[in-house]
């Protein structure tokens, strides 16, 4: 394919940085911290743009390290809410739905790893959400259909479902923002074994969209400085959503100091970016990190 | 009818541009391949418009290529959630399911083709969505009254629906924008069979409409510019529903590449065109493209 | 009752055309047809305005032509979904629905006229509406309480209902517009029977509301210049509803010709009067136009 | 408690009528008829502010005429549906629902009063209405828990509750405003006995509430001229509910005259007041006056 | 009491730094009075903020004094509704539901304190909320994810849940605002023991977050002015809510006077301050002050 653009005077009277953004410049500070010494594969335009899609064929489970730093990934999120009637069946059956759960789990553990948290008590829309990473979308929706297939899973009413995609750090790169990414990189998670995640959807307006490149890097750049100190005891990921659900990016934490993270989302609201957000949680959704059965078994419990 | 205006010179005073739009200059980008090479037909109000309202009487199935590039085409839209209680009727009665829908599928066969989509796993509002193509909207209807009458649709609420109409390409027309009109036609999709669709209503702002025509088709050429290197990698048709229900465009959307594809939506984000939009999104609607009786196979699964 | 504004002098300062606004001078564009010649009646504020409170008793069915066109006449417009469970019940029962649908419609006929319209596969949150004239507002009500009572009614849910009244031309009556009267009343529908029926409420904003009278007027003229050649393929009706329900303006349009009200619609959004809405549609409700019968009994299908 | 602002010197670089406005001061022109003539009794903050709060204990029904002029009691309204469920119970068991909600009014009387109002066929989201007046709020929440146990109460679900509370006239008190005073006080009611009831929230915006008390006076002047001609066709009242509910004002109304009452509302929406609305409505609740027993009557109606 | 506003210079500054923000300088007036003399603890970022989270081992009751002025701990607040079928159960086995809720506090008597209020009457989406306070919130989820399995848990859906941390008085604090700040401790709650609770979030916009911080303080100092009048007939509590939940504060009063309540927070609507909030209610949640169990045994009549 050749495409001359030669001929389209009309777009010279325009503001050219606008229009000539590098697709494959965008991006944001969240990520995971392993992922932030990483070098950002860059992508262009036509091309296949994950490194991942060509991953190798699994044939053993997962590598949970290697899918939670990689770009090209999928996570799916999901909250879900149980239904009353669940409460209905007898104590025997509810008993069994954990196992049949993990059934699942084991089932697709050569194409997804799934995370649970319980959200009862902290949400009104949710008593648990998934996380579920792939190297393929087509995978993610297999478990998630087979989960809904379950007891526990066919009592589940979704009440907010997200795709993202990760990406390699843009705009805080060693090449663009050197001293920054420094920071990041130089500073890792000291705390005690986080018990608390959060997903908090963003979606950025019109007008952000439109800023020159350089004026996001640098309205990221402030957004990056107050976050640095947390870096000890927040952890961060950061997934790309635009087109793929009403949002552009979902934001996940993990944490085990609920103060430093409402200080950390305090910095946050103060810096100039939070200007562009037309969605910034909606929900913001809150739960403690648990193992999958333990979530099914506590939601299972009453007479 | 004649309708003399000449005494309507109150009106001189005014911005003419914005009164005398030529009401056939409406139409944006977005467009199945093989469409964009077809001269669009210019209407004039009063008469009626759509030349597939002519079409001959069909005497046999739909002819599937031409339905999907003609304009004048009703494309109906409708998401769907699975009611819990479909899954207490017994095994076997679901197992009748898909028989029995592709019964009604067949029964209309020479009155529309319909399309559906698995979009459980990445959707809280819906299990499974339809594309109903019909060259009389009352057809779509009647195809989509039997298919609720039968057990799945019976057991299935509706979430959202949305009809449009098909039209020529507009603006980046052979006559009005050359080159990028020769970028369109020049390139093919070339990337594997696409296993995934997107559905994204658009409503634009009272300003956008109020806009001169020439900067109207300005923005679409800026839109369009970096949607060119997509083509190989994402397919695209477009639907026009203002008044036929509250969105003004229906965009569907084709790919394999789902990391392309959320290239391609923030390349849209980043033109100006995106600062009039109200609504884009709303639901974004994501699925899997599934022969109709995988759809209801699939979600009648579980115990 | 005598009021002294001789000390009001405070209001001297402000811009009388806002403040002394003649409350008779309300209305828009869009009314039926037939109306379009009627002498529009000047109310008063202080009397009872609408001269069909005067109407005389009725020993008979009511006419429709006359109710269609006369200003003062209430029109309740009612969107309904069907609850699943109707459809538990045997089909024998269902069966029935009709004729004591149409048993309450006989029994109310002195004092309403009833339309039903089919909106499934069309709408989400519709499967039918319905659009009820009374000359008093209360017979509007007690039809549709018995309605409600029936079989059909107590399985159907509302999902939207609005309440407005019909009044004479105002902004482009024959005093202050006559140009445009002139080609209003010039044109009449020479399209097919109207098969598809369109329920759009109207609501403006603050700013519109304290725009002096005669900008209200430019306004109107510039939105109705592109309607005229609309007229032969598109019927109009007009209700107001402020105070009444949460909109401005119930308007109603019938059609054979879907392209063209697409592009009758699209001519509506390009004024600057779009600028003032604060809601246009939400719903948009497209039906087909049906005997009530019919709508009854093709939504009592199914096994 | 002596409090001496007189250092507040850094305050007088500020708007100090925008701090110093006394509390009291908060009002509006709507208000029953029989208030109009009641003189303002002040409150100071810091003491309990209503004398109906320091009322005689109730020894016998209450006074209908008193608590409905009198200001410091409280109101409030709630809209209800009827469960589909109710239908289900045998046509017995309905007979019986009024007889039952009469002896919690009855049961009550010497607390509360309680007005209902059928709204079905005129809204989607409530079948009726009830408006309960108070001098002591947690009464009118003994009898609503009392009602909310009946069978009739047991198969309502609420759809919204909003409280307030009743002050004197403020702005356009016989001290600021004398000539409208005289107005407001000068008509009365002379249309047929309304049939028709409205309750319409209200919520003004910050910029409102932050604008000098002069300029809200002259706003409300302004918006109080064109209401006068309607005085003796449209009643009103008016109730507080800032802080207590999700608005600022509940404004209810009576007429007889629909027609007149559009007009009413019209004229308000063309004040420049209107442009500090942030909820107007939302619902706009219309309903027809009725006898309590006869709204449960007609809404248990049904095979 | 004496106050002395003369030395409020401090306004006199505005640095605009608004990047280096003292992340730990947030907070804002309302608190409990008992709260106002604590000294405020620095926290910085990247230590474990919360002196709370450092509590001893609890070996017996929750101190309820100490609990509710201490800083550094959880507030989860959640509304709910009982869902109708509750009532069909049998009478008895509605009556053992108080116990049963009773037992669960007492489980957990040693790690949470619960309040419980009555809204059935003041609320739509709510029969009864709760208000628990934990040192970690965890033990604030355990508690409720056990409730939620008693019988009348079990029979209630949550409609809002909220997740606040109280936080030393940061804005009107002994150092920054000394005048303002010995009015807030000056003075003390003198009514009757409240019988009226209210729950209000709060919301502020980016523009709020972006303001120096020397303009928040003098904001939130106009903000106090007014309040302090109502110390005496209005007790409040602040809970810091950014990133836990979809709101900024969760505002909490106590009066048994509303007149005085609906004027205090009057008062607040007509500061600047106001212009900043993007969400101020919604809901507003009031209800009364009861004994958990009472407010199970009054939401379980009814035959």
């Amino acid at each position: 394919m050749h495409i001359s653009y030669s001929n389209l005077h009309i777009f010279k009277e325009l503001a050219m940085n606008k229009v000539m953004i590098t697709l494959a410049s965008i991006g944001i500070l969240l990520t995971s911290g392993s992922a932030l010494s990483d070098p950002a594969p860059m992508y262009k335009p036509g091309e296949t743009a994950s490194p991942a899609m060509a991953a190798p064929a699994m044939t053993g489970p997962i590598d949970r390290a290697k899918i939670l730093t990689a770009p090209g990934v999928f996570g799916a999120f999901s909250t879900y809410m149980i239904r009353p009637d669940y409460y209905k069946l007898s104590a025997a059956e509810r008993k069994g739905a954990a196992a049949e759960v993990m059934a699942v789990v084991d089932k697709h553990k050569e194409k997804v790893i799934v995370d649970a948290y319980l959200t009862r008590g902290y949400e009104a829309k949710s008593d648990y959400f998934l996380r579920v990473h792939a190297y393929d979308a087509a995978a993610a929706q297999a478990f998630l259909v087979d989960f809904r297939a379950t007891r526990f899973g066919m009592y589940s009413d979704v009440t907010e479902a997200l795709v993202g995609i990760t990406k390699a750090l843009n705009y805080i790169s060693k090449g663009k923002s050197p001293d920054l990414n420094k920071g990041l990189s130089g500073a890792t998670y000291t705390g005690d074994a986080p018990r608390f995640a959060f997903m908090i959807p963003v979606k950025k307006s019109a007008d952000w969209w439109n800023l020159p490149e350089e004026e996001r890097l640098r309205n990221m750049e402030i957004h990056t400085v107050p976050t640095l100190a947390y870096l000890v005891n927040v952890k961060r990921k950061l997934y790309h959503s635009t087109g793929l659900d009403d949002t552009d990016f979902i934001t996940y934490f993990e944490t085990n100091d609920l103060a430093a993270f409402n200080n950390l989302l305090l910095s946050l609201a103060m810096v100039p970016e939070n200007k562009y957000h037309v969605r910034w949680g909606n929900p913001t959704v809150m739960g403690t990190i648990q193992p999958f059965a333990d979530v099914v078994n506590k939601l299972s419990m009453g007479h």
